[in-house]
């Protein structure tokens, strides 16, 4: 284990109807002007924005809205939270959705004490500072960890470049996380967010650090959670049992729980920016096509293939195969295979509608100036991971 | 799962040499006049005093001393800590040690702002306040997690009764821990150590409460941690991987994480406290006598026999015999009494030197006036805890 420091003080309110606790949560955090954030009329539909209106008005506050927050979320919308902010003296951002509706308030949130353009933050010519607006979330997608991570990652439409960047002074302060508010997304975002989740989970797991023992435990436990909980809600969308599970694992896979001490990846999420950049699919399609790819590379990496076979053995109960632990983490990588392709994510890019044309574009962007491989766990050359894009077609 | 709230901001310093750091987070969290609290002379020897005090001269702050913290640690000396506080104008109380040394801490720091005597707060005759000073932990002993947890547990000597009394206000602002420092530790109280951290996760995880897959796995991901590192650390007390792997188990077995949306037991800690009240032996000990003994006795009820049989499968690797999971159950309490064997711990109270002439004094303080039963997986009536005190014997 490396030496590490952790520090979380979300503050996680969990259970049925908690979104009616938000006025009371905003004042006691100190809002008195919130800017409610949102993305297009699924919160209407629901009632959700009507409760958390109401909840707002009995606790006193005013508030300005900014709505239209879509996935992969855009820093033009970034950048008119800002000037709404500054316009109406706002004092507290309300995130009322998915990941990308609070990863657009983080941006805001430090965006708005930013002198220069908040895309500097984004690509990292400028550093955070120490102030920010005070980000708290109302959850409706277990998918990004958002909730209580302290990063933020954001687009630029017009570019088509995805970047982002975090801060310890990012995680939001408070989270409502009512599993009710998640019964109504259908399969395929479900889905996507269920991959996010344990793509979150294994960027952390698959790393060379040794003795973390505790955070592989943890990371193990989490992804457990997804495998056995997914399939339930295939089954039955309104089991809030099964819902609450995920939404629970999605918080503890990304806000660095199993992450601490050791050193991390995140190939798969930097490779997945590269095509959800270009062609703006979901990002948890994205790592459904690439994550078991990867994964099968990294076997021919003799270092590697300990890592994947825990993996198999822990997560999916694969037998462990003691002459060839290679074969039990290739039959884990099946079983992945399997979950993903039984809940419809694509499993290819081809599927997505994706061609080659990009290829040595993307390899290029991800071993830019100076740098000869990407990845830690198992670092990749530009040709491996042509290779690899060309393994996902 | 239940609804629930969970935050816990403590600030976590993981790593060698860590302690180096406390200078300047005392300074950060705003400390001026430090109270240093620790117990005798070993924190003197292993030089760890030394490097505190120059940390703590190099970043400019001035402190007072409170030394003689003993385990099961007394009011007496929280009154005296308080006193100490209010002659010299104290805004900071700094523990260096383990669970004992911070517990007298967090007495400390809300009797300093309760107007009354202390007492009253361990006694539960009055509440804690919203005031309190704040404390940061150099832990040296991993056991029971009172670096991140939100209670403290205090004895009168005199009238030999153990009592607590939490806040969320009482969780630690840092902690620094550096596995390092307990691997002089001896076996005694290493094995202590990691019975209360096993007992913390026990706790919490026999619970009727259902659909707790999360914290099922969080708290099983933590026992097992204890149950594959303890042994590393009996074969060679310098195992520092092992040593920080318990340091890291025992601080998320009791921060509550694995303990969330459930509803939870503590017979075991009650009982205990009972016994380490009137005989003061080590609460390791007393754990190691209690938990096997009880689990059997659960086991009289069919509806604790599947969380016990799951314990024994997950925890233990027991293979579940399906036709009388029983049977499992029983495996499991029997690998848990050869953990507690191997390491020397006693496992009756005879062996402890205890004998049968408090066995109703202790069930009647712990059934008293109104409750007909305790405890919340298996209720306990007055006779079955004197039942239990005899299969303890």
């Amino acid at each position: 284990m490396n030496p590490f420091t952790f520090q979380c003080g979300t503050k996680m309110i969990f259970g049925a109807g908690t979104e009616s606790q938000v006025g009371q949560e905003l004042v006691s955090f100190g809002a008195t002007k919130v800017l409610l954030v949102y993305g297009g009329q699924s919160i209407r539909r629901s009632g959700l924005y009507d409760r958390v209106c109401s909840a707002m008005t009995a606790a006193g506050l005013s508030w300005t809205e900014l709505a239209g927050v879509v996935p992969n979320p855009r820093v033009s919308l970034v950048r008119e939270g800002i000037r709404l902010c500054k316009e109406n003296g706002v004092d507290f951002l309300l995130a009322v959705g998915g990941g990308s509706v609070i990863d657009t308030c983080k941006a805001i949130s430090f965006g708005y004490y930013y002198p220069g353009d908040v895309w500097d933050l984004v690509s990292h010519s400028a550093q955070p500072g120490d102030q920010r607006l005070p980000v708290g979330a109302i959850l409706t997608l277990p998918a990004a960890g958002s909730e209580e991570s302290d990063s933020c990652v954001i687009s630029d439409e017009k570019l088509k470049i995805k970047g982002g960047f975090g801060s310890p002074l990012m995680r939001p302060v408070f989270s409502i996380m009512n599993p009710e508010l998640t019964c109504t997304l259908p399969l395929y975002q479900t889905a996507c967010g269920c991959m996010d989740i344990m793509a979150h989970a294994m960027e952390r797991y698959f790393s060379r650090t040794k003795n973390t023992e505790v955070t592989d435990r943890l990371g193990e436990a989490m992804m457990k959670v997804i495998v056995h909980n997914l399939p339930k809600v295939v089954e039955n969308p309104h089991d809030l049992n099964a819902r609450g599970e995920i939404m629970l694992a999605g918080t503890f896979a990304q806000n660095d729980l199993t992450g601490v001490g050791r050193e991390q990846d995140w190939f798969n999420h930097g490779l997945e920016h590269q095509i959800s950049g270009f062609y703006d699919i979901a990002h948890g399609a994205g790592l459904a096509i690439s994550f078991p790819a990867w994964m099968e590379l990294t076997l021919e990496k003799d270092e590697c293939v300990e890592k994947v076979a825990q993996y198999a053995v822990r997560v999916w109960g694969v037998e462990m195969d003691f002459a060839q632990p290679r074969n039990t983490a290739r039959e884990g990588i099946g079983r992945l295979r399997n979950m993903i392709k039984s809940v419809k994510l694509p499993s290819t890019l081809s599927e997505a509608g994706i061609g080659t044309e990009r290829f040595e574009e993307m390899a290029n962007n991800l071993t830019d100036v100076g740098k000869s491989t990407c990845g830690a766990f198992c670092p990749m050359s530009k040709e491996d991971i042509v290779r690899l894009l060309k393994a996902m077609q």
